[in-house]
């Protein structure tokens, strides 16, 4: 069977040109190119194997994580990797470990709030990893309060010190990854007090562990905070518990690009302006929503080849059953995803457009379009992560039984990837920030204020209270202005009718907390116009290769159109469309996934993923899936003997029972 | 802090009698008893224990679970427990193990399906456990398909025996419950060949494993099929593999009772109706519906505590934070599931009338709403099943961070909850047969046949084409009237809409095939339905307490408008109600909020949990979080040592290289 392909016929099918498509997935030949190396490196490593990740305990997990993190930093180092190849390197690893926070969060951090004399001293021994980092914000008490939080940094004039001290149980750090067991230092948040008054929370670099044996330094308590959701999942991560017990650090260590404290222990602000931990937000955001598209475009994948090999009923008239794929249930669950999949990769790449751009007026010390980057990456986060979550287990039940198996790989990627709905912000409290730009985006409209960027249409808020759906045919549906139109109307009325029904408070927190259901609703409408806008941008592009756009412009459609179907409540009792266009719609809806049909398997493929980043025996390349199934079975510890450890003591005795005074 | 009870104030906020609600909750004062005599017996033992789960390894959480299972059957025998108060005590142990297949699946299918003679030499085996039994059914290539399971039973009418054989891959048994190292005997069913012919499937006792030894028996290779989606969950069960080389079993062990197989090789068919089958499955499913109300209970009961005991952002007067259950969004995500909790529970308790009214009917031959329950009881186990899947995830996400750690309890739960939406029926091709049904009700109509039980409605099917929902004013949707004839309009417009485009199709399986995304959806309309009905049925009963049925009501009217919300576009698009009705709703959901939160602890706590049972240190009754949540973490086997397993090997060498060659 080696080397068969059981997909072949489904990849003949595909009217369109994979090769080129692959290079609109990944943004650019060259990423494609550096994508495709990388992961194949990755690949036929034997130390990045992690088939057997689900069944181990988790102190033989964690090592091996660590095992695996020390062979890709030798790697890196012997390959003289750039740092978009080692980035992509540690990416295809696929298992979270103390490097994300180091590289993603601490050095970030220095990077972002160090003084250019701080970074000059602990960057180079962050980059070269002679110091190891976390980020040490949340706390037991504390996670989306970050205000609240009670860890304090209290200056001691007499040695030019901080104190670190965590006065009460609550203000235990709890959660940061890579604190547990790894770290040697942390980005500590903690209340500022000095001269007597608290000047809230800033960030302290401190070392927690010695450099020479690794263990805790004087006065720091430090454990990991136990098992989280899932087999392997994020258990290869240790998440910490951390306990400061008047710890003193240098002044130094408090990173002062924003604020200072002065050897005499006054507070100073430096004339930097707060606005640009924005700037960082927007960057850490952005990579969370092409994180989502990675997420959620594996699980799709996984889903779309098993549907064309498993076969449940029905009957063809050669006997054969019918491929899953063909029901019409299974595409309309599926398909979208499909379509959320390319939406959210192409989104994500605007957002590292606007990060860019973001970042540029900054230095131009141009703050104008900060907060509607900040509410827009803010409710994309949100937005992309609800949907990958529950994306990705939609795809584990369209797999059937088998999908609940680990060997299917959607189990473990469900459990990896869910907290990304918690953290960098809740994203239910993200979206209420994103409606309260709304509400005020609103209520400016009158004072001439224009709104830009993503919030522009509201611009057109007169125009849009009024404007009428055109549709009168189910193909009208497939013009990108008559969609971005309706979800305009949709996203503009529920704006305006939360701000209506605001006014009619008193107090305006109490009407914002009383309607802040309903308000996060209306920020889910701005929100998904926002996908579905770029998405038809996109496509505004020059596309090459036989039938590319095309097929993107079949997936757009599909992406618009079932957000219609799905939330057809909004539009309907906004008027935006009437009810028999909402029955038009959907029409269209069914006609666009028998065009997808055919061509499931091709888009799928030209995520060019591994089979070692898979990850799955249901998403295999070749299809090749029940053999390998019944292969992986014999894995399992437990078919270590055929008699189970146990049966002597609990099994045999009961089969052998004399039953005396049983009532049953 | 022993003792104290950080919950108190909430529980004394509540405006009801919590002891009766406990009496409505378990559906009786008997049932009560039993519960909670059993449940407090299983959480002072020390062998139930559970708390250390998630850590275990597969082999370790595996033997621990046999150990379980004996200490349940010794302490039955012991205490001479009755059959229910032993299935309450499998019940709160709390761990899916072998013998929830051997007394939930195995016996009833001898029971069902075995002669009199057959269930005479079986079952007293069974009922005393000196056989062990499972249900093998699905194959690696067969689950939603029962007919076209691949195992063949052929008779050899020379020594008056059958064959049971895997002629293929695929034909393997794969994924029954208790298989892999456990069971002695299994329901096989395989194709039953005689005479040359193909009988379709059947069911037939196969020892597996010898009573001696307990070695797979010549012939059969067993083993368990590897790990499953959580830690612990349901990886404390041994799905299993089988396969059959040609192993022989007497005639006689067919189950007989609907058809059998003379001693010549003859198939013939018992005057006993095939319907009987149905009457199983109406058994089953209900046990189903009752489990969803437990499994979404107890996660609500978690979610509600700890919103009550979290407090982030805002501050009253006092300077304390808000509690999160006190905003609007929190509520608006958990007090609906609140409702579905107890909406599932009496719902469920129909359904164990239904079987009573169906088991009586059947044995006075009487079939006529055999059809009728078989749909209803398919499509309410589809409809709660993944309403509780999803309400799980839900309420972990409604805990924050702290949610997605195991003593939780939430990740767990849902892990070993979700296969519940594919097991005893994918519930998309359940709901597909709720639709089919659906639709010859509705082709009936005019031919003068009476629609019965939940499908009465469908009889006044021109009344609700036509009726208008008089609503006025938001307090106008708390009148059960109103709610039911909304969501009868509403359902009966989805259901004729579907036949109307039905009919526009010359084949009607084609038209079945292209619309049935739609005709899913219009089976959810009619089962939610069902669900609001039973709902405000039960709240015609007399209800005793102070204060329950008034509590009750307001959660009849919060599960009842929040699917209306949830699923605006149907009563919209349908004309069942209009858009400023829609709107009044939501307004009059809100106030149902804010009537229902001080009640919200006192009615977790009625469904009586222990803290053993809840296995959550965010859901403990005594609100006592944070201590305990420290606690918990150093259990964890990577809290063994400061210093982490792999230190020397792999952080020292990192931490001190000398880097020449390093780009980066
Ligand atoms: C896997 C994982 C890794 C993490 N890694 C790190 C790390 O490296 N470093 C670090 O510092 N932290 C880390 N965290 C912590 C994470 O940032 C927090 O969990 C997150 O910010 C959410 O905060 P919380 O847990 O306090 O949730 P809470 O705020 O307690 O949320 C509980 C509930 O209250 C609701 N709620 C809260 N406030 C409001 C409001 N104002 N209005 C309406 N509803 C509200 C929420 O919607 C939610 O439903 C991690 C967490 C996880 C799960
Ligand atoms: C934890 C667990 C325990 C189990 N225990 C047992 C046991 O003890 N004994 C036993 O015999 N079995 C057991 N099973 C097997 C279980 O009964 C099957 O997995 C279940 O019947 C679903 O069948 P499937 O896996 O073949 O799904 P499939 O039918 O392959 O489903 C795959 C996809 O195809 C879709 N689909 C299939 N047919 C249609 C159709 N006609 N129209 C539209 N869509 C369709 C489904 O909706 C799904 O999305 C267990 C399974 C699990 C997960
Ligand atoms: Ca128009």
């Amino acid at each position: 069977m080696a080397g068969v392909d059981h997909l072949a016929s489904e990849r003949s099918k595909a009217r369109f040109d994979v090769g080129e498509m692959k290079i609109v997935w990944a943004g650019s030949r060259h990423t494609f190119e550096v994508s495709d190396r990388i992961s194949r490196l990755v690949a036929s490593d034997p130390v990045f194997r992690k088939d057997n990740r689900a069944m181990l305990g988790r102190k033989e997990l964690f090592k091996n994580t660590l095992r695996k993190a020390s062979h890709a930093w030798k790697r890196i180092l012997e390959l003289r990797l750039s740092e978009e190849e080692a980035s992509r390197l540690r990416f295809f690893v696929d298992e979270p470990a103390f490097t994300d926070l180091h590289w993603g969060m601490f050095v970030p951090a220095i990077k972002g709030q160090g003084t250019d004399e701080q970074q000059q001293k602990w960057l180079p021994l962050a980059y070269k990893m002679q110091i190891i980092g976390c980020y040490a914000q949340t706390e037991l008490g504390h996670g989306s309060n970050v205000q609240g939080l009670e860890t304090t940094a209290t200056f001691d004039p007499q040695t030019d010190e901080f104190i670190i001290h965590s006065p009460t149980l609550t203000s235990s750090k709890w959660w940061p990854g890579g604190l547990g067991k790894v770290s040697t230092h942390a980005v500590v948040y903690a209340r500022l007090i000095t001269d007597g008054k608290d000047y809230g929370v800033n960030g302290f670099i401190v070392q927690l562990r010695s450099l020479d044996d690794h263990l805790p330094l004087p006065g720091i308590t430090i454990g990991d905070i136990g098992m989280k959701f899932g087999n392997g999942a994020y258990n290869s991560m240790d998440n910490g518990v951390l306990k400061f017990d008047h710890v003193r650090i240098p002044r130094g260590q408090m990173l002062m690009r924003v604020s200072q404290v002065t050897r005499e222990g006054k507070f100073v602000q430096s004339d930097v302006p707060r606005q640009l931990v924005y700037g960082t937000m927007v960057y850490v955001r952005q990579t969370i929503v092409a994180d989502a598209s990675c997420a959620l475009s594996r699980a799709v994948c996984i889903a779309t080849r098993y549907s064309a090999v498993r076969r449940q009923f029905g009957s063809n008239n050669d006997g054969v059953e019918t491929q899953v794929i063909d029901y019409k249930t299974q595409q309309s669950r599926l398909f979208p995803l499909l379509a959320s999949a390319y939406a959210f990769r192409f989104v994500g790449e605007w957002l590292k457009w606007l990060y860019t751009d973001v970042t540029q007026r900054l230095s131009a010390n141009d703050f104008s379009t900060l907060p509607e980057a900040h509410a827009c990456t803010a409710g994309l986060k949100s937005l992309t992560t609800s949907a990958t979550a529950d994306g990705i287990e939609a795809c584990r039940k369209l797999c059937g039984g088998h999908g609940y198996l680990c060997s299917s790989g959607l189990p473990e990627l469900f459990a990896v990837y869910v907290p990304a709905c918690t953290y960098e912000g809740d994203n239910v409290v993200l979206l209420l920030q994103v409606a309260r730009f709304l509400m005020k985006t609103v209520s400016q409209l009158g004072s001439g204020k224009k709104p830009v960027g993503t919030t522009a249409y509201m611009g057109r808020v007169e125009q849009l209270m009024q404007s009428r759906c055109d549709v009168q045919r189910a193909e009208d549906w497939l013009k990108p202005s008559v969609i971005l139109e309706a979800f305009e109307a949709r996203s503009a009325r529920m704006s305006v009718a939360c701000a209506q029904n605001l006014a009619k408070f008193e107090n305006q927190e109490e009407g914002f907390a009383e309607l802040s259901a309903t308000l996060a609703e209306a920020a889910v409408a701005h929100c998904q116009l926002i996908v579905v806008s770029k998405f038809i941008e996109k496509l505004q592009q020059d596309i090459p290769g036989k039938g590319v756009k095309e097929q993107l412009e079949i997936l757009c459609n599909i992406y618009a159109l079932f957000l219609l179907h799905n939330h057809l409540g909004d539009f309907l009792s906004t008027g935006s469309i009437t009810s028999k266009q909402g029955s038009l719609a959907n029409d269209q809806l069914r006609s666009l996934y028998s065009q997808a049909r055919p061509n499931a398997v091709a888009l799928v493929d030209a995520f060019n993923y591994t089979d070692h980043y898979l990850g799955s025996v249901l998403g295999r390349y070749d299809g090749n899936v029940y053999p390998k199934l019944y292969e992986e079975a014999w894995k399992d510890p437990l078919n270590d003997s055929v008699v189970p450890d146990g049966y002597h003591e609990y099994i045999r005795p009961l089969l052998k029972q004399q039953l005396h005074n049983a009532r049953l």
